[in-house]
């Protein structure tokens, strides 16, 4: 299983082959990718953002086929950037960590909240929200204002703040599940969970399972028509 | 991982388990439950049927914390009999079969068309749907007219007859994904997906996998309120 | 016309006949029914509860279908239980209490607010509006944290507090009718419709207005597939 | 109770107060009015015809106001013209047929079809729907192709196209309760219903019970801000 | 192009004229007309000045027909009264303010609010949105409670209200576009663009552009069905 | 006024120049721009392409922004490639033309249907639709399968494959108004509309009138949070 992070940081690429490893279990290899140095965002903050890393998702899951290939992907950003072209692309699985925090938590409450780093982010979990059809199941989502790349910076604050979001989004919205809207916030779920008494998902967890049971109930990606290979009119992520 | 299915059928519970046990994987312990003949009912084809199966659901589910509980519960029967009072009496995991195929299968392509037993039992079908929000995913639900219990009967002709409806879906609805609407549909599985070269989607296999994965990643049912413990007024599941 | 109380509470029962023999009006039989101790819920404030008040539902609507049968049902609890499955087993009007009421109240302003019990209860109120397809009509669904059984006390302070609730309906949400998401609140209508200077509806009172309005406009239910009779493969309600 | 009819046709609003007082029974007054000549369309089958069908139902409900008034209204025509200025000049229940046709066929089945007149009429037909909120409900809504006035002329084969209409709507649709869309239908109910075997709701009917259903259970229209009576800046309806 | 003020205010008409010409640029003839004093509403408040308006509306439109015509319409009133009739009347383009006002304030940003006059003309513009299908594009709609004719009264304090029921819809409700819900609003737009530093749309200014941009790309309005010339019964706003 | 054409062929590129300036007048100065060869798609048909547009759009716009920018940009490509990146980075009017067509079709008529290339970018036509909210505005999305390339030669049939799904659209789903769902059929719109006897709207010409129709109206993009400009992190589109 691939995991394919859109953004430069080999830090974050660490992190998140760590907590997939970790979910996986033991018998399933994991391996993580990020974009070279100026192939790729250093991180996912605007829609401007969101293009590169679409367009480095396409270069990474088109370099891995070439390799050989994977029986699954996952896509390590909260925008869930390429998903749609990466799927084109192969016939196994593709996850976006949005899209799998989301239908987890759909399934551990009645309510669930995101909780994020820049609220200019909101827009794209929106259409998100709107594509993956969450309207009911979605109270909330706020961002906390915490640039993503502070996240791994223990004096920024950062873990106070997302948990007093994530506090009222159950106290003022009716919250009974927190969905963390960055991949970088991985680290911080066990902690908020335990201190908030309510499931807290974060998306390369759950893309990790949601992967792998796709890939062993044996459900791939349907390539009829929309995500049918597309035509080679020129060399893909060369 | 417990199964519970609330027909009386033990030839059913036991193909609900060798599905189960083979998605699984080894190292996980599957267990499939049903109710005792007279304490569910024999197939769940009715708004009637599914009061019975919800109760034994809710009997089945409250016997096994009894006995020392299970890491995740699965209900193994399409129409999620009893899945929000299961929630109320367990902490981990609860996941109805239709559910998980839904999910899956939102993330397997564009549109996905559920292929089901008797046609009373599309207005179910249709609550679900809008209970875990699929009106763009879901393009078309069919009932074949095929009884529960004819499906273990090869004579019945029913695995052509669901193929032909898969096809209806696939031509005129544009479906790229088919979900079997029955636990009892399991065995079409791969042989329809082969003849019809897109995912199909078995209830029992996706809500294996997607137990699996909320187990693994440390992702419960919430108690907080509608969830929680019910007052325990009288004992449940006696 | 029947009543059918699906909790065990004779007192609860004879309020809802007495507040339907004063909507209906000379002319129309009005007769209520309840489980007996042990075959339903003492109350209806969970969602095992639900299952229980449905399982007596159709134990009840079976009982008096043998006994001679009715012109109409009112299923007296808020969460509508088995409302389906008791339109499988008549053709005449079956009605919700809490359909009722939104119905009505859909039709006495533009934006209602429910006011209810516990707020665990939420959900089911929730599903139900969804199932109804009140999503703009109504604007709010608030719990007060008042117990089923507490409404029949003087001292429990439900009556100010259920006013309060319906206050903040008004002021916050923009409610201009209300709606008592419980049987049990039928004594509050009056004088809260008198205090709040807008339309308060009971659940109870909507309902035998609108089982009659069908029942004399020779509207009963569609007995087409989904609400057909089921087969008869253990003896229901017996 | 009052039904206001606003298309100048006489024999119209005398077949209106016929199904009105077979319905309501005996003890309640019905009264049935309509525009004079020249003061109404003789047949709302256009938007500018709704609009002048509106001005008519605020002079006549404006006119009976003044007269003393009623308990209740009822607006005999399927495009329920001039409902919200209505509800702004009394405070008692105002009912719309084509308003209560759907909320009781929204209680009597699954899946309600309209067949209604004129094709051009089904964008009104459509923005009431959005407005009730019968989305999911509704299934289809077919025009007929059949003027208003052509409904009273056996020799229009009238009856039999409807059916047609009515045929296609349960077997493709899979409509189970029909909805007829003109005041001027609801002399065909009665037979259609017994030759489709499902129930036919006619508007008047609905209306005359949905009424009394709001009158006897103390519910009128909400007062509060929307419906508040206008200033009087002119003389309404003199 | 000829804009349609339903109600009977001169002074109102010439501020429109003056917006539209300003907007326009030269060489696009401008008209703008309203009824005579008791043809129309002194303003539109109420639903039932709302039905007033409409026919006012479609009285202009059929005069200026009969003049001769125009080649395109737009309707002077935030609720767009008559708009459904108006284009039954002509084949050209016909354009509400509130409806180009909300479309171009969806193009412009991500989240627009509507403030407005009187909060009971909420209800109206809600109908609108919904009829418009704006619902997530629109985060908020208030009423200052400043009637339309105190708009022009300097010493109403008008502006200051407006703007600070602006800079609550930005800070609560997140909305980075303003909609002025009233064509006598259309002076603070330039104002109150440069205070709160978003886009604010006046729908005079936006239904000029958005008339001339249908009129340039050749779009009328659609005669097919729907909006076909209605029958000639009685001579149309004679 | 700039437009962005994101694939790489001149001649598409002057087809837009040419439609927007007829479509403008006098005294609108209009650019057309599209990458240089390979640096965006040859034409946009997948969502790998996309991706490639999407690129281009930002490089193209941020080029024309350091060359001093423009009063208003339109995306010439009916996907709507690169938007809301686009929006981040200028504050006039950022338009793209399958929104412009979808907002003047809604105003056209009541039920429009879009007729596009081929049936696998349907899914982003939908995705669009849900984005800007036209579910109900639109009644039907066809591919004709049609390649981009194939537009402009006169021996593929095009023309006649068109109007055959337009007329089916009319026909059988009753499309009152037709969006043509590729830049490339522009030059078809003019000869349908004559053919087919309602509306068509091309994205091109719709795209021109709304640019200009904000710029006029002083509504450009709204810089606050979402669309602000983003962090320099790395030179965009250098």
């Amino acid at each position: 299983m691939t995991f394919l992070n859109p953004n430069t940081s080999v830090a974050f690429t660490d992190a998140v082959r760590e907590t997939a490893r970790r979910v996986a279990g033991e018998g399933v290899e994991i391996v993580a990718v990020c974009p070279a140095p100026g192939d790729g965002p250093a991180a996912v903050e605007s829609h401007v953002d969101e293009i590169r890393a679409a367009a480095a998702v396409v270069d990474l899951i088109a370099r891995d086929q070439r390799a050989g290939g994977s029986d699954a992907y996952v896509i390590a950003c909260f925008g869930d950037p390429g998903l749609d072209a990466a799927r084109e692309l192969v016939d196994v699985p593709v996850v976006g960590i949005a899209e799998a925090a989301m239908h987890l938590a759909a399934i551990a409450g009645r309510h669930f909240a995101i909780v994020t780093t820049l609220t200019r982010t909101l827009g794209r979990a929106s259409d998100l929200l709107a594509r993956y059809e969450f309207d009911r199941a979605c109270v909330a989502a706020y961002g906390t204002g915490i640039p993503v790349l502070d996240l791994e910076d223990p004096s920024s604050g950062a873990s106070r703040r997302v948990r007093a979001w994530c506090e009222r989004a159950i106290e003022e919205d009716g919250a009974d599940v927190i969905v963390l809207g960055c991949a970088g916030m991985a680290g911080l779920a066990t902690e908020l969970q335990s201190a908030l008494g309510i499931p807290v998902v974060d998306g390369v967890a759950a893309a990790t399972g949601v992967a792998l049971a796709m890939a062993r109930a044996g459900v791939g990606t349907s390539k009829r028509d929309e995500y049918a290979a597309p035509v080679a009119r020129e060399a893909i992520g060369a």
